[in-house]
């Protein structure tokens, strides 16, 4: 690939891509759903042909010296392909809200307006290590009538061709555009350069991947970027808590898995039942081994543990830290209004909690805290798209314009107005 | 305002913004409707020194040697302030949409998930000569329980410092913060490459003007911006339309007014009906003295109309032109579909009309051509928020992001997920 202009590549990726959007766009609901079924069924059927592209990226990523769970994540296990094959199946079983017509209301002229719901064009995704996003991505294409871009990682490479090349077929099963999603063959650099700034091509870039990718896409894109940056959780513990509860709900935020964007990283605990609640979480989080990182008041309550608590003074830093591990910064509150406060000024704006039994407290963390997610007496462990009921999840978003939170095909669309007149006319 | 910082000065409005955006956020309708009204009476109250501050815009633009019509732009007059004044009046009466949660329903977790409208935070307005923009989009923020920066035409400078000075009285008269409507008060240029680089405080940029000064604001800005580009509107006259009906519609589209963005700019006449259909607009169109720049088929048809028809050939670029004046382009096409890929070719997917009795054609109109607006059987004049029953607009967005079409209340706002649980964990 020495001759190869990337440039020109893209360019023509994205003409082509455009070309498939407008087809797609118009495709029947029935269309699309055989091409998911289509593509659930190659999937499965696929054996031999993926499994050797498959071995090719671990062969090269285990020469490369890449840690157990990084190799892991590349592999396309019999479970892994089922997994997707059956997303492929949900997404085709889920009803088709592309052409909805939403709120016709006739106006004083006589027209009646509403709005329809169509598909955004084309969207640019960029993404990491495991080949399924590749599946899932091309899924949610085809179900919500839009084009893809996709730019994989260049570890699964092989494994993102094999697929591309199963959804290609799957479309010209179905009788609809197979560039309607194309894999981006190279893994030159400065490909991603170019897909994020071809507004004439691509409508809208989703990132996934570490904060920082996403922070250096956002700030050179010249299209939108639905961002998804860090999750820095809260779980508040009120005065008129359940203690049953909180102790159990609080426990599942941090501790179910640590990894996710969605576990909570802060927890805060109204004065009122500080004393009575932080030993008994504490002495859970010392059970599983959870650093605990404690204002001075926490941590005076926290004292006399059995076991090898790790209890740690906070920094201020702890308060903006999304850890990602058995780690929780813990601070003891006044009440309702301080926790609202410290988490406007610290969260990331994710999703964030409030446990309690009081109405009142209920509605105003509800409506006051600016946060994508915000929840009454549950685990934060909740914000994904599976669990909102959306089908699927392209990505979390925590920005406010166009989609917030868990994005799922309504994310990937746009309204436009429909007026239907009798022939009136402005006056 | 030589030793004038004008980044400090803008930083200092933008965090005074964002504290005003988290006490409107959480206002009630009330407080909220009492300052609109408060609003109309100050301006019907304003008298002399309203009118001192006008004159002095007036007489420093008579004294530039300003255009008459642009003169009167920056005109105060009775009619015009009463005319905002009702429009604050109207917001304040009409329903307030801040906190409503749509689709609450139970999943199988048994948690309950649905959407909250919320405030977007902070507006930046940037807009030209017309100081009633400025009580409009007052008002629309203290509706919408945003916080706004507005940045108005230096011409209007002094008649602005006094509206805004009514804003405030009119916020803290309701008890709500003074700097949720904030004036810049300089003229510095330099303002507005701050107001659009200050992503920390500012969430959205609304800019009202060419289509230059909207290139520019969005090439360089770090926040999203709602744009409103140009309207190159197109009529399709389709085979099965009532011909009556098309020459009062397009009559109207055209030539009702000539300088509003959702006037029709380009003719599209399907053959069938061409050689019935073109003589009789055409004749509107020469009486009143409008260049039809045709086709040659369309030129055929037109020839021999009585009168001083200006008809002349079209050149390539004139499909692509939004000529806001007595001008317009027509052509013949073979039928639907020609007219589809003619408008998703050329057209700016601001507006675009069909006028047919085929129900077939209508919905394929409407589901196929990628515009913010999309009609059948009526004038694209109808392209108006207060014509859709937004009670207001803020602008008309020709992007597909976020907002689309006229923009509203509910274009200043977005939705977060509310989850609401009775203890319910992540298994």
């Amino acid at each position: 690939m020495n001759a190869f202009n990337v440039a020109e590549y893209m360019q023509a990726l994205g003409l082509q891509a455009r070309a498939a959007s407008a087809q797609m766009a118009k495709a029947s609901a029935r269309a699309k759903n055989t091409a998911l079924r289509a593509l659930a069924r190659r999937l499965r059927e696929a054996g031999e042909p993926l499994a050797q592209a498959n071995a090719l990226d671990l062969a090269r990523a285990e020469a490369a010296g890449l840690a157990a769970p990084m190799v892991d994540r590349l592999r396309l296990t019999p479970k892994v392909i089922e997994t997707v094959a059956q997303g492929c199946e949900q997404l085709a079983a889920m009803p088709d809200v592309i052409g909805d017509i939403v709120g016709l209301k006739e106006q004083p002229s006589g027209i009646r307006v509403g709005q329809m719901r169509v598909p955004i064009g084309v969207f640019g995704m960029i993404y990491e290590s495991r080949p399924n996003v590749t599946i899932e991505a091309a899924s949610l294409a085809i179900k919500s009538g839009n084009a893809a871009i996709l730019r994989g990682g260049s570890e699964a490479i092989d494994s993102n061709k094999a697929l591309a090349q199963m959804v290609r077929a799957a479309l010209a099963e179905a009788g609809l555009p197979e560039d309607a999603v194309q894999l981006v063959a190279t893994t030159d650099r400065e490909a991603v350069g170019q897909l994020i700034a071809m507004p004439a091509f691509v409508d809208v870039i989703i990132p996934r991947g570490g904060k920082g990718l996403i922070e250096r896409i956002s700030a050179s894109a010249k299209v939108p970027v639905i961002k998804h940056l860090d999750g820095n959780c809260h779980t508040y513990v009120d005065d008129t808590a359940d203690l049953d509860m909180a102790v159990v709900v609080v426990d599942n935020a941090k501790t179910q898995k640590y990894s996710p964007c969605n576990a909570t990283e802060g927890l805060l605990v109204a004065r009122g039942v500080a004393a009575a609640f932080l030993p008994r979480i504490g002495a859970v989080f010392a059970a599983k081994g959870v650093e605990m990182r404690c204002d001075a008041e926490a941590a005076a309550l926290l004292e006399g543990l059995a076991g090898q608590p790790r209890i740690v003074p906070a920094s201020e830093q702890d308060w903006f830290e999304e850890y990602l591990a058995p780690v929780i910064s813990i601070k003891v509150v006044a009440g309702l209004d301080e926790a609202i406060a410290h988490i406007n000024h610290y969260s990331s704006h994710h999703t964030d909690a409030i446990l309690t039994r009081d109405h009142v407290n209920a509605q105003r963390f509800l409506r006051e805290v600016d946060s994508a997610s915000v929840m009454v007496n549950a685990s934060t462990r909740f914000a994904d798209g599976f669990e909102y009921g959306l089908g699927a999840e392209i990505g979390i978003s925590t920005d406010k314009f166009h989609a917030r939170g868990p994005v799922g095909i309504e994310g990937l669309t746009s309204l436009k107005y429909v007026v239907l007149g009798q022939g009136e006319i402005r006056s």
